[in-house]
C-alpha cells in the first residue's frame, strides 16, 4: 500500500516540524477547520483558546463530538439520559462562547465510555464521511500516543486512533466506496493536522493564548457539571466562590511556555508523516 | 468527561511519586488489598514477596485470576482440562505459602491466551463488579505499558488495560448501573494502585523483600508445571536437584537494588494521575 | 504461564543483541525463512535486499501476504477487484526479481485496510498454521512498536501483533489443538526473529545491502501501481523518466549506516526475550 | 454428537406428550423449580397462576430474569435507570404475591431490548451456571417458536434459544469446563421442561388456574408501570377505576379451555425430544 | 415489557385481518409511506404495482434501500464498484417509472449479501432513525417468515427482522435515546404495516394491480442487469426480443387471484399484533 | 439481487419435487458428491445408507465436517482433546465402512457446540471455498428448517444455514473475490441439493436402503463413544451384548416407508427454488 513509500526511509528521520507548514495555525483565515473530540469538553480544555483565535479569523470551525458524556457524574441522583441532555447544553454554551455556532457541532451519538466497543470499521466509516463532507483545510484531534494508550484506553484512545484511520480512509475512494457511489462523497486528503493533549515529549507546536485565556476559562466553566460541586451533586449554576476557585485552578494548570499561556499540539502532515 | 480536568495541565508534569502517598505499601496494616493477575502465577512472580509482607501485617489480600492458564505446557500428553486443574491446585498451594487463603482467590474463568478475545465491555463489567464488591484500599495489577504492548499482546495487555478500565468504571455508578440497581453494588473509587512488571523506565516504587525472598522462591516453586522438567513432561513434584537449580535461577533473576532483593512497581493514584 | 519466568528478572535488562545469535542473517545457508508482510510490497520495501541475499544463499524463502492491497489508488477509475489483480501480479514480478518463486508466496486473502477488523483469534489461528507448516529457522515480520501503534493502526499494527501472537501460539500445541488433531500440524518454536520497519531507537541489527541495492530498487519499481504516476492514473508500465525519478528517490530514502546502504531490523529470539 | 441418536428416528414422530411425565406440574411437591424470564413480568403474565400453585405445594421456585426492562415506557420524563429501579421493585412485589421470596429472584443484568446483542456464548455460559447451581427438577422458560421468531426477535427469542442452549450445555461438563474446574459446578441434566407463551399449535399442556386466577391478576397488576395510565405517564399506584379496568381486560384475555382459566405450555423432556 | 400485555391472551387468536384497518392501502391519499427493501429491486418486484397506485394518489412514498446489490452478476468482467453504480442508476430509473422521485430514495450503504453481518444493534439504530424522521402512516417491508428464514438467510431475513425491530424501537424513546437528545428525533409509533413477499399461508391482503401491471413490468425491466442476458454479460440495454421474453415471464409469474393480477401482503398493526 | 426474480412468482407454488430432477440420487454414477455435516456422525446417521449406494456406484464422495465433536461425553474423566482424537478415528472408521476414503474427509476445525459463534462471514467464506474447489454435482447437507431452528440452535442450525449461504455465494464470483484472484477458485453453481434430517412435513425424497441398512448400522456403531456405555464411561470397544442392543435400537428407529428402510431428504435445486 502506498504508505510504505514513506516508511521506506523513516529510520533516520527525527521528530520535528516539517518545513511544509506554510501558515501558523493561529494565523489562518477563511479556512475550514474540523475538530474531533472524544467528549463534549475535550475540545474546550485541549484547544479552546485556539478555537477562539480561529473563529476570530473567520475560519469555519466544525466540531464533531464522538460521545454523549453520559456517565461522568458522582451524583447518585443523576441518570444517563439527564446527564446527556445537560452535557449537550453545556457544550453548546461553552463552544458558543468560543465563537462556534451550535449548528457547527455534530454529535456522533455514542455513549460515554463505550467508544472502544463501538462496531468497527463502522465507526471509521462514519468519521470518514464527516471528513469527506466537511473537507477541512486543517483537522484537529486528540493525540494518539503512549501516554493515552495507558491511561485512556477507552474513548480517548479510540477517538484518537479512529480519527487518523478515517483521515487515511478519506483519501482513497475505495475505502467505503458506497459513500461516493450512493452519497456522492468524493475522496479527500487532509493536508494538515494538529493533535491536542500531546504527551510532553511529542508536543512540537505551541499556540500562545494569552489574549484569550480568560475567555477560554470562562467557556470551560460552562461545562458546569464536570466541576465540583456540580459533579458531586448537580446544580446548573455556580456560586461566585466556586467559580473563582475553579478558574484559579485552571489558571494554575494551563500549560505555560516562556511565561505565556500556551496550548500544545503535535503537528503533522498526512497520516504517515511527521 | 471528568478526567479531562486533570489532563488539562498534564503537559509539564514529570513522572514521579505523588506526595499523596501516606504509608508505604509494605507498612500497611488491616487494609483490604485486591490484586488482579492475568495467569495464576504472575501474582507470585511479580509481587510474591510483597504479598507475604501484606499478609503478615494482617491485611486482607484478595487475588482475582483472569485465566485458567490451560495452554502453557510442552507436554504432548497434556490436555487443557487437566492442565487447568493442575494450575488451580498449584496456585492455591503457592499463594497458601504466601499466606493467602484459598477462599480469597477468585477465578474469573477465562481460557489461557484468549483474554484478548473475551467479549468487551463484559470483561470490564466483571472486573468492575469485583472492585465494587471488594472495595480495596490498594489495588495491584499488571502494568500496562509500551513493553507489554509489544511482547504481551494477549492476556497480559488485556488484563492490564481491562483492570484500569474497571478502576475508572467502578468510580461512576452510571457505568454498568445494573450492578447498583440489581446487585446493590455501590460505586467505589480506588485510592492507590501499584503495578507490577513495570518497564524499567517506569518503575517508581521498590519493596525490599530480603526477608521473605526465600519464601517467595519456595512459593514460586509450587507452580511446578511451569518449570523444567515438568513443563516438558508433567510430574507433580521436584527432584531435589531440579528444585535447587530452579531456585538458583530465581535468586539470580530476582531484581536487586542497592544490594537488596526488591520487587518493582509503578505507583499511581487514581486512574488519571501520576 | 511459562513466559513469566523470563519477565521475572526483566527489570534490569538492557535492550541489546543476545549473545545467542550464532550466524548473521545474511550468512545463513540452506535454511527455511518465513516472512509475513501486511501488504504485497512491505516485504520488498522493508527487506528486499536481505531477501536477495537469502535467496542467493540457497535458503528457502516463503512470503505470507496478509492483504490484497485493493484500496491504495487515487485513480477514480480503479476498482478493488482490478487493483487486487494488479497488485498480485506486481508482487509476483517484484519478488521474482528478488529470487523468490511465485509458488512460495501464500496469500492470506484479507482486504486492504481491513485487517484490524478480521475476526480474532481466527487470524492468529491462520498465521499459527502457516508457521507450524513451514517451520522456519528464521521468521521476519513487521515490527510492532510504539511508532506503528500510532501511525499505522490498521494492517501494519495488526499484522505485527498477530504474527508474534502466532509465534507464541505455534509453540504450544494446546493453542488451536485441532491443527494437530485434525491436520497433523505439530507445535513449533521459532528460534530467531527479525523485524523490519523498526523504530529508530529499537533497530539493533543492520544488513549491508550495497551489493544488491540496485536490484532491490528495480524490484520495488515493479510495484508500479504504488508509484506516481500510476497511483494517480493507472498504467502498467514506466516511462524512462518516471522510473529514473522513482529510483533516485529510493536511493535517497534508503537508510544508510557508515556510508553503506542498510536494511534495519530489530533482532529477537523467542517471543518474550530481547 | 450424542443428540443425533434421537434425531435418527425422528421422522415419524408426532408432537405429543411423552408418556415419561410422571407427575403433573401443578401436583409437584418439594421440588426445585427454575424459571427463566426475558423481562420482569413475563413470568407473571405467562405462568403466574402456575407459580402460585407451585409455591403452595412447597416447591422451591427460583426466577432468573434476563433483562432490567428499562425501556418500555411512553413517559417522556422517564429515564432508563429510574425505570429499571421501578421494574425491579414491581417484580419483587408481583412475585411476592405469588409466593416467591425476593431472595429467589436472580437478576442477570442485561438491558432491555439488547439481549439479542449480548455476547455469545457468554450469555449461554451464564445461564448454564445458573442451571448447574440450582439443579432444577423442572425448568420453565419462554417457548422458542415460529411465532416468536417473527414477532419477538429481540429478548424473547434470545431468551428462549439461550435457555435451551444452556440446558444442553449444562448436561456435558466439557461445555464451559471452568465452571467445574474453578467453581465446582457439576454437570446437570434437566429432566423436564415447560415452555410458556407457546404458539397455539404447539401448546400441549394446560394448567387449570381457576382457583388462583384472581391472585394472578392482582399480582400482574403490581407491574404498574406496564399498564395504562402509568405506562404513558408514570405513577406508582392505581386509581380504583383504572385497576378495575385492567383486571377486567386480564380476565377477558386470560386463555380459557373448556370453560376454565388455563395457562398453556409446551411440555418437553430433554433438549432434543418432544 | 409492555408487549407482554398483548401476548397475554394470544393463545386463542386466529391469524386474520384486524378490524382496525380503516382504509385499504390502495385507497390512501396524501399519506406518508415508507418502504424498506433489502436490495434495489425487491421494492419493485414485490410491491411495484402498489407503489404506482400510492404515487398516483399523491402519497409521499419513501424507499429505504439496505444494500448496494454489488454482487449478483455472472459476468466475469464485472466488479463490485461498477455493479453498485449500475444498480443505483437502474433503481432510480425503475422507481422513477413508478412515480417515486430520486430524492425519496435513501441508500443505507451496506454491501450486498453482507447485511447479516452488519453490526447490530447499529443497523437497528439506523432504521429506527429513518422511521422517526419519516414518521410514516404506513410502513412496507419484506415479510419475516419461516420461508425466508430458510431460503434467504442473508439480506432478506436480516432486512425483515431489522425493520420490525426498528418499528418496535422507534416507539419508545429510551431505545437509542441519543436520537432524541442529540438529533431531536421524537419516538414514533407506526400504525399500519404491510409485508411483501409473504409466505402463501400468511398472505392476508391482496392489491389488485391489473391497471398498472404493464407499467410495473416495464419498471422491473429497468433493472436490466438482473435479467438475462445482462446478468451473464453486462449490457445496459435490451434487444426487443429479450425484453419481450422477460416481460412474458413476468406476466406468467405475477401472482393472480380470481383472474386478476395481484400483489400479496401480510397486513399487521403494531409490532406485536396480527 | 437476482434471486428476487424467482421469488417474484412464489406465492402460488406448492412444495413439491421439481420435474427438473433427471436421475435419482441413488442411481448416479461417476459423479462428484459433497456432503457437509455438523458433527462427525450426522453424515452416517442421516445419510449413511445413501453414502454406501453412492460409493458403490463409483461416485467421488467428499465429506466436510464442521466440528470436532469434542464435548458430547458424560464421562467425567474425558477431556476435549482426547475426545476430539477419538471422534476423528471413529469417523474415519465409520465412513471407511461406508466406502469413503479417509483422504476424502476434510475437517473444518471448529469446536463442538461453538459453531454458532464462529466468526461470520468467515465461516461462509470457508464453506464457499470448499464448494468452489470440489465443484460437486450433488450437495448434501443438514436441513435448515423450523424444527431445527427450535431444537438445534447451535451447530446444526448454523451448519444448515451456513452451507446454503455458501451455495449461494459460490455462484457469484464477487462474493469472496480473493478466492478467484488469489487462489484461482472459479465460481460454481451447485445444480442439485438433498437435505438430510428434514422435518416430517418437508421430506420430499426417500432413498430405499434395505439392501445396505445393516452395513449402515455397523458403520454407525463405529461411533462407539456416542453410544451407551461408552458415552458414560469411555471404552473403545463393544461387548457383544451392548452392540446387539444398540443395533436393535437403530433398526427400530430407522425411518420406514411402505415397509422399507428409508433415508428421508428434502430435495431442492438452486438455493432459491423448491
Amino acid at each position: 500500500m502506498r504508505e510504505t513509500l514513506v516508511i521506506f526511509g523513516v529510520l533516520l528521520l527525527a521528530v520535528s516540524i516539517s518545513t511544509a507548514q506554510q501558515t501558523r495555525l493561529e494565523n489562518l483565515h477563511n479556512k475550514t477547520i474540523l475538530l474531533f473530540t472524544p467528549h463534549p469538553d475535550d475540545d474546550v480544555f485541549g484547544a479552546g483558546g485556539t478555537i477562539v483565535l480561529l473563529n476570530r479569523n473567520h475560519n469555519r470551525v466544525h466540531i464533531a463530538v464522538y460521545t454523549n458524556d453520559d456517565k461522568g457524574s458522582y451524583d447518585p441522583e443523576m441518570t444517563s439520559q439527564r446527564l446527556a441532555q445537560i452535557r449537550k447544553a453545556e457544550q453548546e454554551a461553552s463552544e458558543g462562547l468560543l465563537g462556534t455556532a451550535k449548528e457547527n457541532i455534530s454529535w456522533m451519538g455514542y455513549d460515554d465510555g463505550m467508544l472502544e466497543y463501538a462496531p468497527q470499521p463502522k465507526l471509521t466509516e462514519e468519521a470518514t464521511a464527516i471528513i469527506r463532507r466537511i473537507r477541512p483545510d486543517v483537522l484537529l484531534s486528540v493525540a494518539p500516543g503512549e501516554w493515552f494508550e495507558r491511561w485512556h484506553k477507552t474513548d480517548h484512545r479510540m477517538a484518537a486512533f479512529n480519527t487518523i484511520d478515517a483521515v487515511r480512509a478519506a483519501e482513497f475512494w475505495l475505502y467505503f466506496p458506497n459513500q461516493k457511489l450512493q452519497q456522492g462523497l468524493e475522496p479527500y486528503k487532509v493536508p494538515e493536522m494538529y493533535f491536542f493533549y500531546p504527551s510532553p515529549q511529542e508536543a512540537n507546536y505551541f499556540v500562545n493564548i494569552d489574549e484569550v485565556a480568560e475567555l477560554k476559562f470562562e467557556a470551560a466553566a460552562r461545562q458546569v457539571s464536570q466541576f465540583e460541586p456540580a459533579v458531586n451533586k448537580y446544580r446548573p449554576d455556580w456560586t461566585a466562590e466556586d467559580l473563582k476557585k475553579a478558574k484559579d485552578e485552571m489558571r494554575h494548570e494551563q500549560p505555560k511556555k516562556d511565561g505565556h499561556y500556551v496550548e500544545a499540539f503535535r503537528y503533522a502532515t498526512g497520516f504517515n508523516q511527521f
